[in-house]
């Protein structure tokens, strides 16, 4: 790896039509029972939706800064079936599940190597400045049929 | 108030079965798009959950510190309808909704006066230090059949 | 207690020219070493510090709110004498030591009864929209001095 | 890059006695002022160290999971000179700069390609099970001293 790729933070990735995001378990993660705190994973299904609108091409931050509002969770299900720890190298596998006219599906799981740790439906939607639902911009209610589709 | 109440942090109480809880929002809540983070609602209703334990006199810590394990949130749902903003002043209301023998199923909404602004369902789960589900000691069943029958 | 105050979250105070605030320690706060995680305190510090400008008559969130920017955190060294620990309840007194044009010194402690957790002194510079430091609001600065004089 | 590698969150390395270790900017670590909340430069930070003890060879984990306690911050100052935002790409620079017996002296910068965004000192000293700092094992001060005198 060259100086410029080491640099870089972990970037995810799509292959057969789901994105792909490591993260690993600090410190900060984690509570006094030993494993990640619950609200953790929230976290990092966060960082892997916002990667995974970067990797489409989909500016949030450029929407932001003009003052036009931003995707926020709608509706969130979790299921914790095994707990991360300290040092654990993780993995958030994210699908494209339904597109609507002002909010999207996604189905995300938090995986250590073929054990699924947690996975969750996570329904966000698109709020003007004013923190109402809008519709989504043309282009990128296509791209996010695409990624539901499969396609890349 | 006196000296020692005006020291002490804010404390819940039950009231008509269900548990009242208050939360001010901070800076640290809040992400750039001027409103709480979805994730921190989770640790709101988490407070407010550890507090109901406090009151109905169950030592969570005296457990853990036994070595004999803690709550884990096993499953949460939850829908956000309204955003809650710097400086508001919330109150988290929760109501043991299910008791089993290794799980409860607890209700939680975080309300801003008269405004729901989101509510859950969470189920915590008794895991021994293994992180194993192990039945819930019956005096604890006890206090939350107490609990989901209205009775304080 | 009547039923209103029971639903407020906790609110600190000034005594003897020092503002004190309470706070309790939550699964959230720790980290799997049993204790607080180190920056957990300066989440604390944070909310004492809001609840000082509150209870001092600065409206911050109404200078946010107009576009002319908000007090921010320039320096911070702090010392952790001694650790915290689930369901601790602790009392941030904080006490502001110097006041300049753009910005103030407020030392602050973390105890728990008698004995101090952590100590810090903390630096905090009123930024404008932009993020360059602007001259604090002559009432704020008369506020501050008083504050710092003994007076509350 | 090949699959497994893109599967694999960020690690950091060492480069001419300095740590070097890349954090990207989410949501989670922002405020409502839209720049990074300043508690979170202290995540970027102990992530950056728990690498580098990582990549020195040094089992934190285990010696924990031993019941041997594991290292704390005793000592922090930190200097806020520009701030980070949503999506930016940060390094986070650490470089050991003194060596004790239970404790050790380790200054980071976090960088936005050539700005200094933070810099800070950080001594974090090794605790036992109780919480009493203990000397550090003979083979760590001397991977530390190698690290302090710019060998990797």
């Amino acid at each position: 790896m060259d100086a410029e790729t080491r640099d870089r933070p972990h970037l995810g990735y799509f292959e057969g039509g789901e994105h792909r995001f490591a993260v690993r378990v600090y410190f900060e993660d984690t509570d006094l029972s030993g494993i990640v705190y619950h609200a953790g994973y929230l976290r990092f299904m966060e960082r892997a939706r916002s990667d995974m609108l970067r990797v489409a091409g989909i500016d949030q931050r450029g929407r932001m800064e003009a003052g036009e509002g931003a995707y926020a969770v709608a509706d969130l299900a979790i299921k914790y079936r095994s707990p991360a720890r300290l040092d654990d190298d993780l993995l958030v596998v994210s699908k494209v599940a339904d597109v609507r006219a002002a909010s999207c599906i996604i189905h995300q799981r938090v995986m250590r190597e073929h054990d699924i740790l947690t996975d969750a439906s996570v329904t966000v939607a698109l709020l003007n400045a004013a923190g109402r639902p809008v519709r989504q911009p043309r282009e990128w209610v296509e791209t996010f049929n695409r990624l539901k589709s499969g396609e890349e």
